[in-house]
């Protein structure tokens, strides 16, 4: 059933090639006949939104996901406005880009009060799920590791995200699994298989050892000891068949030229994932 | 009912005043009037288990635990017997130092295989408690915080702890709860409930923003975003009155002189514990 030598399902997503602009990366994807590309808001904005959206649909890519919404914990009405503006704003783009979703990240603790924050990117997704709904966009939540709990994202467990994804529909509000966000959860298959037809996104990468850096310290698959594979197989058996989106922040990857990058991410696509 | 006013419960640990042997660490302890001392297995074998516990004795301290036992993962039946081994005379020193406990640390990863390696902690557990018994040694599992997962504890939330210590009687197997590694779970309050007398340790530090380093980036009671009063409330309301283990490893607080470290400590020991 399954098929582990397949291009199908491979997406590049943008971070994994830091120095490419939009254009480079949908070129450099265009050349290694890889289908899919995850986007992030910060390079499409350099090339402007309608030129990205042309530069994927000429070369015939899809887009997995736009990263990112959410960020919602904030310590005063004005930013709390400001935020969701920005959201709609990243909603609107995801629907030009016809992107599968919008990943949504919980965002920092703005103070000491974590269940506040918590709440904050719960009432966030409320407010924008009619938004998302008229512009056709699901919204996937993702969890991070918990080392980011305090600066990146008050949301860092499966079960957390599939809290607030079990209480809309499949269509509107899911959830994207980072192998390297949750490899370490002793719920994780449990969960995998809780999240189901939610599932709406797939990332893969590394956890090496040690751990390089906080944030520029992902492995490519294979350089780590994340059972990815395994992983797949039951993300895979709860019922997901999109892509699978290949995001790694490493300085040292970042320092090689794209096109070889690209290179060993298929190889190791083929042989880990 | 509780007291936030008194240094009864406050406890050095070594950690926190790394460039201290055991002996100035002791020195320390008593200069400052803190009645309990949390000692590392490399710092009594530096000066001798016999001195060590002489040393201790002689000034009235009390030992709160011992760090550490536990490491158990491993790739051959070899290395399982010498960690074994390892483990039985670490209990030996918990018990002639008369310690609270002896912290049982999950140990990281030998290979890909986390359940295994998980499943190798319980067993490990499983072997040394009747040898523990009779030596009047209490295990006291401690979580880490996921971000060590791979290289240092397969163990990393309460729940998981709680699970293994919950089968045996807490005057065998219990829990010791760190700030550090718990503060971002979900389930952190519901656990800490369920913890309740099999709770035999409680460490305190503090989250910096952004964390300096990921092994000796821990911050002074404080200066971080962890809810440290709320968290030890609900850990007095569980039903524990133990000593509260300051373990701070930072390398900032290492190049200060030992007796301005122990000021600070108990300064924001009042203020934030």
């Amino acid at each position: 059933m399954e098929n582990f030598q397949s291009f199908d399902r491979l997406s590049l997503n943008q971070a994994t090639t830091q120095r490419w602009n939009l254009r480079e990366a949908v070129d450099g994807c265009a050349r290694a006949e890889i289908p899919w590309i995850g986007l992030w808001r910060d390079k499409i904005a350099e090339i402007g939104l309608k030129e990205s959206s042309k530069l994927v649909r000429d070369v015939g890519l899809k887009v997995s996901g736009i990263i990112k919404g959410g960020m919602f914990p904030s310590a005063s009405v004005g930013e709390w406005q400001r935020i969701i503006d920005e959201n709609r704003r990243a909603i609107e783009e995801t629907a030009e880009l016809g992107a599968n979703a919008l990943v949504m990240v919980g965002g920092g603790l703005p103070n000491k009060d974590l269940d506040y924050a918590r709440k904050q990117f719960k009432e966030g997704i409320a407010e924008l799920v009619p938004f998302a709904q008229t512009h056709g966009v699901k919204l996937g939540i993702e969890p991070l590791h918990p080392m980011f709990a305090a600066d990146r994202s008050v949301v860092v467990t499966l079960a957390q995200a599939n809290e607030i994804a079990k209480s809309y529909h499949p269509n509107d509000v899911g959830v994207v699994i980072d192998v390297y966000h949750v490899w370490w959860d002793p719920d994780l298959y449990n969960q995998i298989s809780y999240t189901g037809e939610h599932i709406i996104g797939f990332h893969v990468s590394d956890w090496l050892i040690p751990t390089p850096d906080m944030l520029k310290g992902r492995g490519m698959m294979g350089d780590g000891i994340i059972e990815i594979r395994r992983i797949r197989k039951a993300v895979d058996a709860a019922g997901y068949t999109g892509p699978i989106e290949v995001e790694i922040f490493n300085q040292q990857l970042w320092d090689q030229p794209g096109d070889e990058v690209l290179e060993v991410v298929k190889k190791r696509f083929l042989e880990h994932v």
